[in-house]
């Protein structure tokens, strides 16, 4: 799939769990394990699945994820499922009637990283496709993990809402190095490259009779200069611009080339 | 849908622009549009779609995001599409030989808040399905964005890439004070009331002769009382804490309780 990188073995890092309370569909703990892979996650957790396990719809759904698919434990009861986390966290999209603090995606993640990293367990409980988590699982979990979604209309279902707390656990662990690639822009040419293609444009517009005020040229030369200055470009750019303005300049100086190139075609088809 | 609110009107302000570039299937346009309405997105422009528009599968695949698809625009060239747009950004997983600076969801998001605010216009462009966007389309963006990945695992479809920007798009924009509800763990006790219950408490265990070791009473009651305060106690928690204790140690001073009870329920039933 596009952006993959084959050679690159997955490794199991700690992470935080999965867990799915009651899905309904095999094919959204699919779409939850392939969300999860994205993101590096790989331990997936299900309680009491309505279509039992193992099922061949999550694995379809997983599309590849097989690694995290292969690893899919399974409980009779939520208690069982978080037994060993030491921090858990219960997605809903609706506020509960019991002081249990609030969070978004990404204080969660900032939490759950230095937790893991002290070498806890962390987990995130995700509710049935209809009407998310019951009272008593949300009571089970340290804080309740909701998403800043448009209250006009939610409807995320469970792997994006799996996605963006995948994502943001990600985020937080890695912080802004953790791109898959960079981008290069080169490094800014030296001054004096960029003086000298000023000069040379300049020099080139003079020819041109551009500048037909004479008071006028020295701030127009600066506008032109700030303009093409932000552009902050890289020495093969200065190269390219100043290939650019002289192609420009030489036609400048043969204004009948291409009438020129049409003569002289014809007197090779005769 | 669990979540929505469906008393609040969608209110359509300033946000970025989604482009999809020759989206081949028209449930992807409706999933994008749904992950779009999720966050508060709500323009959605689609370039040469392969199936046409209008497009019901789309519609079906938004899930009631018509507010999305009713204001979808289509252009036959990406140029037209953002033509009015001052910043655009393209998302893809692959690097390019160009360039061009490659940033995350968050910095994108970071940088349209700010642009879009001051009254100009921002958009992401997505590619088709299978191989994204092209290089042309690419270098018609100010910037790379990509997500940052597990790259021995990279799957992300359209509606997923346009679901976290869309998230980060809202994080940016309103900050940790988004989340449609809030946690309410009342205000923690004063002390006064703590240093009650924690008597309370000690007189109950005295009685019960907990403190086996006169010497060690102190530490055993700082530990106990440390432990208890760190679950900063509301008032109403204080009361039922106390309730609890209070029922603990009647039930010591009337140990055949029980007993005693189901004595009268015989007596009762003769």
């Amino acid at each position: 799939m596009a952006g993959t990188d084959s050679s690159k073995q997955i490794e199991l890092k700690p992470t935080p769990a999965v867990i799915l309370c009651e899905p309904q569909l095999g094919e959204n703990i699919g779409t939850a394990a392939r969300a999860m892979a994205n993101f590096g996650l790989w331990d997936l957790r299900i309680v009491n699945p309505r279509d039992g396990w193992p099922s061949e719809r999550a694995r379809g759904a997983a599309s590849k994820a097989d690694h995290v698919i292969d690893r899919v434990q399974v409980f009779d009861r939520v208690e069982d499922a978080i037994s060993d986390l030491s921090l858990v966290y219960a997605t809903t999209a609706r506020s509960r009637d019991m002081f249990k603090p609030v969070i978004g995606p990404d204080e969660a993640a900032n939490h759950m990283v230095p937790h893991i990293a002290s070498g806890q367990k962390a987990g995130i409980l995700f509710g049935r496709e209809r009407w998310g988590l019951n009272n008593e699982e949300v009571a089970l979990c340290d804080s309740i993990v909701t998403l800043p979604v448009e209250p006009a209309f939610a409807s995320l279902n469970i792997a994006q809402a799996v996605l963006v707390l995948a994502y943001e656990w990600r985020r937080a662990l890695n912080g802004a190095e953790d791109l898959p690639f960079t981008g290069d822009v080169g490094e800014a040419a030296p001054r004096e490259q960029l003086v000298g293609l000023y000069e040379h444009l300049e020099e080139a517009l003079d020819r041109s009779n551009y500048f037909k005020v004479a008071d006028k040229r020295p701030s127009m030369v600066n506008n032109i200069r700030s303009m093409l200055g932000r552009a902050k470009f890289n020495v093969q750019e200065v190269r390219t611009f100043r290939g650019i303005i002289a192609a420009l300049d030489r036609r400048h100086e043969r204004p009948n080339l291409h009438r020129e190139q049409q003569k002289q075609q014809k007197k090779d088809a005769e």
